[in-house]
Order: structure tokens, then sequence, then C-alpha cells
């Protein structure tokens, strides 16, 4: 069951240990079959190099209980599930704790649109959200971890920017695909790192100007982009 | 003689070097079979590529003599026998200078709690020692060494927090096993080069609450945890 | 047609991908043949490691279009192209979105030429471009990139420092070969990290005497160099 | 002809490439005989994926002229004569543009002795030459390097720090032999960054006081050295 998902969602977390994104089982990959209302996810705490695609955990959306019960989903599966409920288009969930991305996740601040190569995948700076409350940590964490996400996008088109940064912890990012999803994981790192560095050379450098933003984000998405093959 | 530890203790040590943590010969992994009341380390000034399974030195615990002659263990084997006398409940030690976790030892600072990276394997900042004092310096220094972690845990557990700096000089840390003593020592590195960069975005940035560190850090860990295979 | 420069354009789009300078399909390499007017240039999006020599796209350089229609050439050719007529002396250009060199960029200022490093490949800092105008970006942003780029050199010998930053985009290289190209866009990121490393050293560090960078520049280009084997 | 020392001078040549300390062919490695009067060193910009051990250039020590005509020397191997002349007690010489190390001599400033890491190797912090004047620029400019060089050690031990910056340029190290050069240059940039880290983390932190830099380099150096294998 799932085969072809399971194959692409185990490779993609392969594509996440290799691209040095994530040491130890510091980061997970999900992914949807909206039509099936199946969720594919890490198993929990499996080290990438042990992990098979078998070991996939295959969930309901609808009853959030794994299908397969072999193995133990990642412990973030109720923020995916939170996420593929806010988010209707997307169908792949990463979250990893890439070094740079995290560090701004713990400063509280959102990873400002320095240059092309953030507007190239991130339509403006990436947001970090509120600080959960009290109640919101207590109970139903992973899940509450969602909903501050989805908060944080009330005003802003999860679409446009697809990634997160949840305040003292770390970044989400999502797609169409698990290989979008993955690939905008490493965009993030990437310009989480630039943007540090650009600091380091010019304290009180300005965003990008929005012609600029607007001129590389739309070369690669939305109907009139340029890039890439047809 | 003791060829299961011998082999796991080889292994982590292998690991240690893969893991990107040391250079040349700049760190080592040791483990005890408390029954048995012997002790398996590296070599001292062996390269991990010329490091086979039958060099790992094994030492008795109580005489403190090397049990096979053949190699002379690491010179920090004082500093391990110190640690498993001060901390009943730990069964390997790793030592490495890996750059950001040395750098804070340098700075004599201890690691802040700065996010749930860090809460989620150590709860509360890791702290940094006192400097030695002459005379510890002068004589027995490697146990003395030993000496001033178990000091500086006076009243922090050392099960919580399995992770020191020892000032001016580089990182120690613990586990049940080598393997988790070695992903302790990944995991300090990566929340020490995390803790930097999160102060240069803001140099003020205040530690994690206390809420969110309970949460993370008994999500792993306790009888109430929940990550990982059962 | 064209055999033997479309596999070293392939060898060195993959060589860029192989340095570190890129991830994702964030780089390209192009070269001219200027006596069959021809440009090989790499696809747009297509992965490194699924690219093959067959894949590189030849561009007729008078008409700008692509002579085998199979897939449709990086997004930034008009730029190379601009390139190609408006440095007659140029062979081959790169562009990369290596972190640091990109991070200048993004600050909008030039690399200081802080050591021999830099004046062993360029003859003075490496400038940044103004910003781009509103019809600018509006229409023909890849052409007109490289309008910029050569506007910046107007005063400056593009054979002597071979690299310019693009404000808020990245950096380009270019040489007589790809080879060479390649070799400026590894040694420009090379010396963007090094300057960024000595300013947070000495935050004013002045550049090096011109006395040195002649040394260092002649020593390795012009008539009288005296580097490499003959 | 010196088959052996070629073979080690090769291989050490290839360990700085793969120690991640150099780009392109940024560094170089040299060894001396010095009862045959006899040094072997690099030739001048092969790349080290292409060297061979037959490539390794022998230079006569006292008529300074290559034995075997083949390929030119490395355009540093004044510089690596006049050490051998001024330092009688090492046997090799190591040249890098190491990243931080070169930041530290772009700022002419020395490594300052931060820690035990810098201790087991270096006693005392790393010192950068005089800036160099205009006739040492313009006539002999390697072998002058060579003596500003010699001229920074007067009053210090070069067996004690067998390494040095050369300001505006870059770090050499030397040894007794090719691998402990080699691994001189790779502790060398390893202290280099952790210093910069150090830094940042507390600007004023003070040097290593001189009971611990003691303990630590006579651990490891002299005859008391308890380090290692017998």
């Amino acid at each position: 069951m799932m085969t072809e998902l399971k194959q692409r969602v185990y490779e993609q977390n392969l594509a996440l240990a290799k691209s040095g994104l994530v040491v130890l089982t510091w980061g997970n990959v999900s992914a949807i079959d909206r039509e099936k209302g199946l969720v594919v996810i890490k198993p929990s705490g499996i080290p990438y190099d042990k992990l098979t695609v078998e070991d996939m955990v295959v969930v309901d959306f609808i009853t959030r209980k794994a299908v397969n019960k072999k193995l133990r989903p990642s412990s973030d599966l109720m923020t995916h599930l939170y996420l593929y409920d806010a988010f209707p288009e997307i169908n792949a969930v990463v979250h990893t704790h890439s070094p740079n991305a995290t560090a701004w996740a713990q400063a509280g601040e959102g990873i400002p649109a320095y240059g092309t190569t953030h507007a190239d995948t991130f339509y403006g700076s990436v947001p970090c959200t509120r600080a959960m409350l009290k109640e919101e940590v207590e109970n139903n964490y992973e899940w509450n971890t969602g909903r501050v996400i989805a908060e944080t996008f009330k005003s802003l088109d999860y679409k446009a920017i697809p990634a997160v940064l949840v305040k003292n912890h770390g970044p989400f990012t999502w797609g169409a695909t698990p290989e979008e999803a993955v690939a905008n994981a490493i965009a993030l790192e990437e310009v989480a790192k630039m943007a540090i560095v650009t600091r380091q050379i010019k304290a009180d450098t300005p965003v990008i100007d929005s012609l600029l933003l607007d001129k590389h984000y739309f070369h690669k998405h939305g109907k009139n982009s340029a890039y890439g093959q047809k």
C-alpha cells in the first residue's frame, strides 16, 4: 500500500540526511495522498542509515492513527497533520534543526529577504512564529505547534512563502511534493546562512526592494515562470 | 576478553572521526563494564584510520592499570576513570576538541539553552568548570580534571545534562552506552554552533523558558518519553 | 556538433557542484567558440546529478537562439551573452550563489583585497555593481544584468579582475577557458570568506598595499609570470 | 633517487588537499634529506588530483637548482630553502592558504593561545611577521619571505612554535617530518578557527595561563612527554 509515496518519502528523508542539514535523527519528511486520505511519515528516532522503505509509517489523515502498526511515527506527526489541514494545497512537509535557520528561530527573528537567492524561493521574509503559551505547550504541544504556524500565515500566502521558523524551535518547510519540500529546506538553510553573513558585513543592510523580489519570485513561480524545463 | 565492548568502543571512536568533530587524534571514547570492573578506551595517539579493534586498551577500574599491555591508553584515561567513579549511572565517556564547544570552553562560558534542539538533549545550560588551581594542574592533572567536572555537577544532575566544558580545554560528554555518549558529543557541538550564531543575530537572546525546556527534555527522556521506538 | 566544448562545459558544471559552491541548481557554466559564433550553456533547472553531456544547450551568439531545441538554456543566458559581447577576450562565464560571495553582494559591498590570496587571482577589490533601476528590472532583466556588470568595468580591467558581484544577487566570474572561470569562482568564494573573517578579527583592516598586490598578481599573470609549468 | 622521500612528500601533499585546508593548487609540502643535501617539493601549479610521485621536484640545497629538470618547483621554493637554512632541526615545511589562519595573517595579528588545543601543539601564540619592506618585495621576494619568518623567531623557539603567519599572506608550518608538518598545518587552522569563535563569544578572553600552557605542551613534547606510544 502506498508503495510509490513511501519510496519517495524514504528517498527524501535520505536526501535530507545527505544534504548536511541534519545530524543524528534531527529531521523528518512526510507526504500526503489527499485522494486516499493517507499520510506517509518517517518513523520516530530511527537513524537514517538504518531506515528502510518499509519503515515508513502510513497514517490515516482523518483518524490520525497509524495504518501499519510496526513503528511509531515521528513525534512531530501532529504538526505535519495540522499543516496538511491548514494548508490545503501542500502535499509534503519537512522539519529540520538545520543550524542557521534554527539560530534565527532561537533569536526569535524572521529571516529577512536580503537578496535574489531568497526571492527565488521565498516571496518575502520567512516569518518566525510567536512564542507558544503555557497551555499550548502543556497540552497537545505538537498540534498547537501547527496551530501557531497557521496563525502566523493568517495574513501571508503559504504557497508563496513555503517555510516558517517556530520560535525557539526550528524550521518547517512544505511544498507540492516531497522533493520540493526538501529543496525548500535546503534553500532555507542557505539563505539563513547568507543573511547572517550579510549582517556581519553590513549590520543595517536593507531588505531587497519589492521590484527585484517580484522579478525573481515570479521568474521561478506562477503561470509566467520562465525557469526550468516545460 | 571484552570482545563485544571493544568492538563497540572501536566503532564509536570511528564514528567520532567520521562525524567531523575531531581532526588528527583529538578525541577518544571509552566504556565501562561495571560488572567486570573493566574499562575499554582508545589507545593514545593512534590515528583513527590505523586503529583496529585489537588496539583498544582494557583497564582495570580498581587498580587503574592496563590489563592488556600492548598499547598505552589515551592520556585522558584518568579523567574517564574519575567520571565513572563520580557518576555511577554512566557507562561511556567521550572527549573531543570539537571547535565550537571548545570555543565556549576557551571563553569560559557555559552554553546557554537557547532552544529546543538544546532541550532535546540537555536539561539546561551546559556548564563550564572553574579554572583549575596551580596544584591541581601540577599534580595528577587528568585525575583533577575529573574532579573539577564532578565538582561542577554538585548541584546539577549529570544524567539530565550529560556534558561539560572544561575551562580552557574542551568538552566531555557521557551516556549509558558508547553510542549515546557519542550522540551527545555530536548534539553538543551542534548546539554550541547554534548558540554562537543565535547571539550573532541577537546578542541579548534570553534562554528558553522552563516550560518549553521541560516539554522537550521530558519528551525524549524519562518514564513518560514519547520519542523513538519502544 | 561542438562535442569537445560541450564535454568541457558539462564537466565544469559538475566541478562547480562538487566544489561545494552551489546547492540544488544554483549555478551555471557557459563557454563560447568565438570562431563558430556558438555558446554552450547548462540547461535551466536540471539537477547536476541528472545532467548529461547531451543536455548542454548550444546557442547562436548572433541570433541568440538555441541551435539544438531539446532543452531550454539557463535563464541567465542573456547575461552570459552580454558578457561575451562586452568582454571580447573571455571565453567562459560562471554564475553561482556561493554563500559568502553572495553575502557581500547582498550587503552591496565589493570584496576588499585583504591579502595575497586575493591578489593571486584578482588585481584589486572585486567590485559590486550599482542597484538596477526599475526599468532595467522590468524589461530584459538578464540582459540588463550584463549591462550593469559591463558598466561597473568601465574603468576597470575585466581581465585583471575576472569577477563581479551583482548587487543583491550574487557573483559572476569569467576566464579564458571554462576551467579557469570555475577556478575563479572557487577563488572568489574563498577570498569572500577570508575577508569576512579578517574583518571579524580586526574591523578596520586596511587593504593590501599596492606593492604586494602587484607582486602577487603579476607573479601568476602576464608575460613575466613565474607560476605553474611552461 | 630519493624514492622514499618523494613518496612521502607526494602523500602529504595529497593529505593536505584531503584535509580541506586547500582549494585549487593553494598549498605545498616539501622535505629535506639533510645528509644528501636534497630537497623534495611539489611542482608549481599542478592540481592535486593530477599529481604523481614522479612529478615531485628534487632540488639541490646548496646550488638551489632542480636536479630533475622535468617540472618547475613550487614558486615558494626559496622560502622553504630559507627555512631549512635558518631552522636546522626541521626537515619539512608546509605552506597553505587555509581560510582562518590566512584571515589572522590578513588582519596582521598572531593567533592567541586561548586553550589547551593550542597548547598541545604550539607553545605560545603563533606570531605574525612584520610587513615586508618595498625592497624585500621587489627583489628576491620568496627568499625575503623566509628571512622575515626567521627574523620573527629571533626571540622565539621555532621547535616549540612550529608555525608562523606571514603578514597579508598566510601560514607556514614545519616539523621533523612531512607528516608532522602537515599535522601542524591542520592543528593551526583548527586553533585559528577556534580563536575567532572564542572572541565572538567573549571579546576580551585572556590567553591561557602559563601553567596550563606548560602542562599541555610538555605533555606532548620533550623528554617527559606522556602522549602517544613509545
